[in-house]
């Protein structure tokens, strides 16, 4: 039997932190040897313009020039660059260290010029695994760092803003960064419908009785769908934090879509929490049904051994050598035998139909 | 044994989903290969006209010459007329994503020129499967779009608008909604009722012992149960939100009545709980029975074994083929046997009375 | 054994309900053949004067003449009068049917005109039931409505006002509504006490094992205990609303009095809580000791079983018919086979104590 | 084994009730035959008075002539003079009934001309039993009435006030009634010390697995703490009152002692906690112990008889007497047939081995 | 196998306890023969200086010539010079017995003349401890004590004040706290990851089956995981009441950094939640597959005796010793006789098939 624990991943808190008692915006040496890559839109209504940055420097130009300024930087490896963004912007150290430990759970803080928010990313290649994503969120720009990762959660949002899809160049830097959570938070539906899909799986072989690797493909469902729970129950606080607090950059207009998202994370959470329940009720069956079958056999051991016992017992009185036991010789002696254990195997068999042993 | 748990249904929330990072207002082409029909009522207090349209144009002459148009669209197949109708009222297109995404919670959402709720219709026919009603409550219209399903949960209040039942005529598209919503909720009361009935048909076997196949049926319902529990509990929330946010749409006059719409769902609620609990007690008293049966089994097994195999051993002694065997040849040895065999039972059984095996 | 749920009761919730989507204000026909009787109490400090009433229209003459007017309803079967008072104090419809479906939780809810009340009753005679008790507490009137039973709960008030006992006949309508309110609270403690004489009662049985059909009745008592802390407990959110709301009718003189009608239910909830632990208690009792039988029984065949498996198979050699076996006919061979048993049930014994199977 | 479940104990709230539906203030004449004393302490900075007084009249002299007159009265016996008191000091009848019904959960409440509290005291002698003390707290008195028990709670603040330690003397009445509170609360911790105790004396046989009378005594503990803890928890609430609602008579001076009796009631919750939590390791630890012996125990009978059955199979079909079987008469038939038997048994051990089961 | 439970370290809370009823202020004299060690930094932006001192008095002349002096206090052993201290800041009674109580939870109150703050140091070394670190936070001073152990969990921060990295010498003695709390809380990770290491351990003897004392093993974690668990809770409670009831020593700029000190708190909470879970986890694990094993063992046992108490009961009945048995004389009486067995044991294997037995 496998055991259905994932240890590896829940590591991941201890990962990179600074030695206890460090000053704040100390960052630990990311051990990632992929380099950063810096990806930057700059758009307006009608401008778009789309590059890959090598120098933070480079960055400034299009800063005044465009009426929002997105940065991307995909990878955590490249410290140096990330520190000249960070002092670019003039983020305040603790901001920087949270965007270099990926271990934050989502959050939305304000800060004088800029609104900091950490969303997770979810992914399931084949085991489960969460990414973060920090966005800095000023006047006329976006900072967003991701941690590196095999699949682009963002890519249906460089699209829209490329192609102009929807009001997305119209709209502020909050609705960009809305939108970038709103694809985060997307993306966990084909997750959790994945285990929707293996529940599936495991459901034909569940009612055929084939359980017994079954139950920890289950535990470890119902762990992951817990992970996935834990990651995605900040975000609603996060957002709830951004629609109540009523950040200074955060427009009523923008937070009519907040609320959409607030709606999906309340749909996932229903959705992990029923495949939870369901996790929990294969359990129930399999456990109700290996009892079931437990207690078949050892009512059959019961009927079968309880009715020869007795009789093997008048065989063995029979089989003793005393050489004057009465009946031993007589003619229908060992017909007679037969009889009582006949009768004894009834009387017994009777017994046990009364007490109801043999109902279902 | 059948699996107790209906995987189809649980899949729902994941339907017609558009890709994740989709721009809001996006909606999936529906699978849906119904119509869409369109059924308007315009009535004022002294006025009742009835009609179905075909166009989304048609509506626009009703909506000035009547006091309360009430467009209802039966059926999410015709996106197109939909589409029309949302432009003609310039809903949010979010407002358009949730009515075509059939899988919201209940909500109650207010825009400036509407507020926009969302229902969940219940049924059992023969498994259990739960409906959207969306409505946008609007100073003049009401606009229902339900999803399409066998059984119409709203004929009763438009009869009370043809026969003018109550003061349904002379109040505005607030009481309207409420309404609506009260006889969705009203609906849920013989859906639960229903269980009831179920649970009644399970009573006698249970007490009679016949418990195999019906572990699996109360498991059923209870999960049944807790998905009504799912679905009902956002509709409290929508209703607290509608009378504790003060909607400039409703008045006080109608937040009595949903007052008592919220009532309703706390007695649902306490039923369903109740039901809940009935499960689980009927569980525990199979489980109880079973373990009473296994024990009197294990008992009786025991005491018919554990007297039997000294005895048998005797026998086996008497059996054996030594040549120079004390008491084989003595005129009483096979009575004597016996004796010992009679005695070594007695203080068997004695022993185990005096340990209390025989009681209860 | 005897199921231990009453299905019956739990069907009351459904009782009497008109068809869903029905409008507000319309009431079931009640299926109680008892004819309503209208007890009426008028008094003032020093007024007093009491009178069966026939007719509503009766009760007009004693409003304005004393200062206080107690109209009381015994049974629902009378819809005629009922809807003639209701409509004498110009009652919403939504009260009028909250009077007549008696399966509300108890509730507080101010109208402009007067306050609505709804309390709960119980009782064991010998299942547990329970009924409703509306009050309509006006400006210089209660009109309470109760469902028929076996009981009468108010006499106690009754008495207080013709003895003029406590300052009862000085105080309003909210003053007796609490006496009302408080008398059914209290009542509630001999019913809860009596479970604690059922529990007494299992006690002994339980200590001394003869508990097979006990488990029955604790769950059952552990069950009804369930339902009265489910009618008690909307009683302190109602009397809450009436303190924190500051119901215009209602005192602080008053609020004094209702703060310990709050206090007598978070004693009977204390109460509840304490038995229903005590329940949980002797399951787990009834558990522990059952599976410490189980487990000495399970030992004594082991025991038993294991030693003579081993000395029955050497009797069986011995049994053997082989022509040429050795020792079958040397002078002690019997003496010595006996021997061997003797040495081979002695290991078996000592290794067994050595495992300390035989520790309690 | 006996009974974990002290029923005597849980009578207590239904002692002593009046009948449902009495006036207020109705009090039912107490059981005990102790008789009361009222012992009075009457002092200022400088002054310092002790009285044993017979009639409530005798308290008037000092009320004028000290600062703070503290009038205790020990014993609920003698009504008469209690109600002489709480006439004096023009008590509520409220109060008066909740003095001489000691069932009150702890408790402030504040009146026009004084704050009226009630705590809890606890008590191991040898079992456990709670008794309140209830509090008057006027402007220059406080009437403190004590249930009768046998430990004296309050006698080292007595002592405080008679060798004047600390502020106790120039502080007001609300200090005074802190003091006594705290004097409560701080023998809760010997109280629930004692409990560790009575833990650290099982933890010896338990570990040993002499476990069959220690479960009803952790069950006995674990209730016990379970009482403490909803004696205590009232407490708490009664503390957060007197310092949130800002009860006129309490200064914030002695606010800030009050927090730390709330510090007291958060440790000693803490310690409970942490007690019923090793209760139920031990339970588990002992349930874990139990199924691994059983387990053992069951392996061991399966192991022997499953070799054995074969092999006494083998020896009776050899025991056989038919006149011709083959083998019987050969030379090495014997050693033959215990070959095959030796070959048997070591198949199935080798069979059993690699499943596992000699295995921890 | 080994107790799970530390007791001794639960009776922490109870150690050096002041008699129940003592006046405030008063403390126990502490069993510790640690003499107390004051040191003393002192610093502004540009000034620096670092010096143990013997006599509390010497700490008065860094007070005026220093924007900042931190008093630590190594050691409760030394009651009169922690005396001498606290009468010199003019400390209010209930510190003084706060400071040398070590067993408060942590916690954050405000005096007029400063704040005082508990938090606790975890340590395991080699089994959980925790140690109290108290501070009183002035305007230009801090006093910390911190009770007596083997690692120093401060040294981090007086480094990085003599090195002056990073603002702390720039900042005022609220940041100065802070950076102490932070640290304290930063060193409960590596202790949290230790507990990863001892599962990590776990693992695989787990997966292999050798399980017998491991359980034991992870109850230990488990329960000192709940441990850590309950000493941190508190802490998050003291910087949220830090930050939202806005003392007065705290300025925002220090809040920010509070805010991070809470979601450092959140993820050790997070991360102690998920080892909780995967104890639980190992536990189900375990229990899963020692139900499978017995179940395993129990049919193996069945199958076996099953079969072959039917057929040596037939070998029992040819072995009576009846002089007229028919069939012993027989040619192929004995082959009959084999071939019946078989034909009996044919039958019952292939019914325990047909029930799935056999089916893993």
């Amino acid at each position: 039997m496998k055991l259905p624990i994932d240890l590896h991943f829940l590591r991941r808190p201890f990962e990179r932190r600074t030695p206890p008692g460090s000053a704040p915006g100390t960052a630990a040496q990311p051990d990632e040897e992929v380099h950063s890559h810096i990806h930057l839109i700059a758009f307006g209504p009608n401008d778009f313009e789309e590059a890959e940055v090598r120098d933070a420097d480079d960055v400034r130009a299009y800063l005044g020039n465009y009426d929002i300024t997105w940065i991307h930087v995909h990878g955590l490896g490249d410290t140096s660059r990330l520190r000249q963004l960070t002092s670019m912007f003039d983020l305040h150290p603790l901001v920087y260290e949270d965007i270099l430990h990926p271990h934050q759970r989502a959050k939305a803080e304000e800060y004088e010029d800029y609104a900091f928010l950490v969303v997770r990313m979810v992914e399931v290649d084949p085991r489960l695994d969460t990414r973060q994503l920090s966005m800095v969120v000023g006047d006329n720009y976006i900072l967003s760092v991701e941690e590196a990762g095999p699949h682009d959660r963002l890519e249906p949002v460089r699209t829209r803003l490329r192609k102009s899809i929807g009001k997305i160049r119209q709209m502020g830097p909050d609705y960009l960064s809305y939108a970038l959570m709103d694809s985060v938070i997307d993306h966990y539906f084909p997750v959790v419908e994945s285990f929707g899909d293996r529940l599936d799986e495991i459901d034909d072989p569940l009612a055929a009785g084939y359980t017994t690797n079954l139950i920890p493909e289950i535990q470890r469902i119902s762990s992951d769908l817990l992970t996935i729970r834990r990651n995605l129950l900040p975000h609603r606080e996060a957002i709830r934090n951004l629609m109540a607090l009523s950040f200074t950059r955060y427009t009523d207009n923008t937070c009519v879509f907040l609320r959409d998202a607030d709606d999906h994370i309340s749909q996932l959470l229903d959705a992990v929490d029923t495949y939870r329940q369901i996790c929990s009720d294969m359990r129930d069956f399999h456990f109700a049904m290996t009892s079931q079958r437990a207690n078949e056999v050892m009512k059959t051991l019961t009927i079968i051994a309880t009715v020869f016992i007795p009789l093997s017992f008048i065989a063995g009185v029979y089989g003793m050598n005393f050489s004057d036991m009465p009946g031993l010789n007589s003619q229908y002696g060992y017909e007679a035998c037969l009889g009582l254990m006949v009768c004894v195997a009834g009387v017994l068999m009777g017994w046990f139909y009364s007490r109801g042993w043999f109902r279902g």
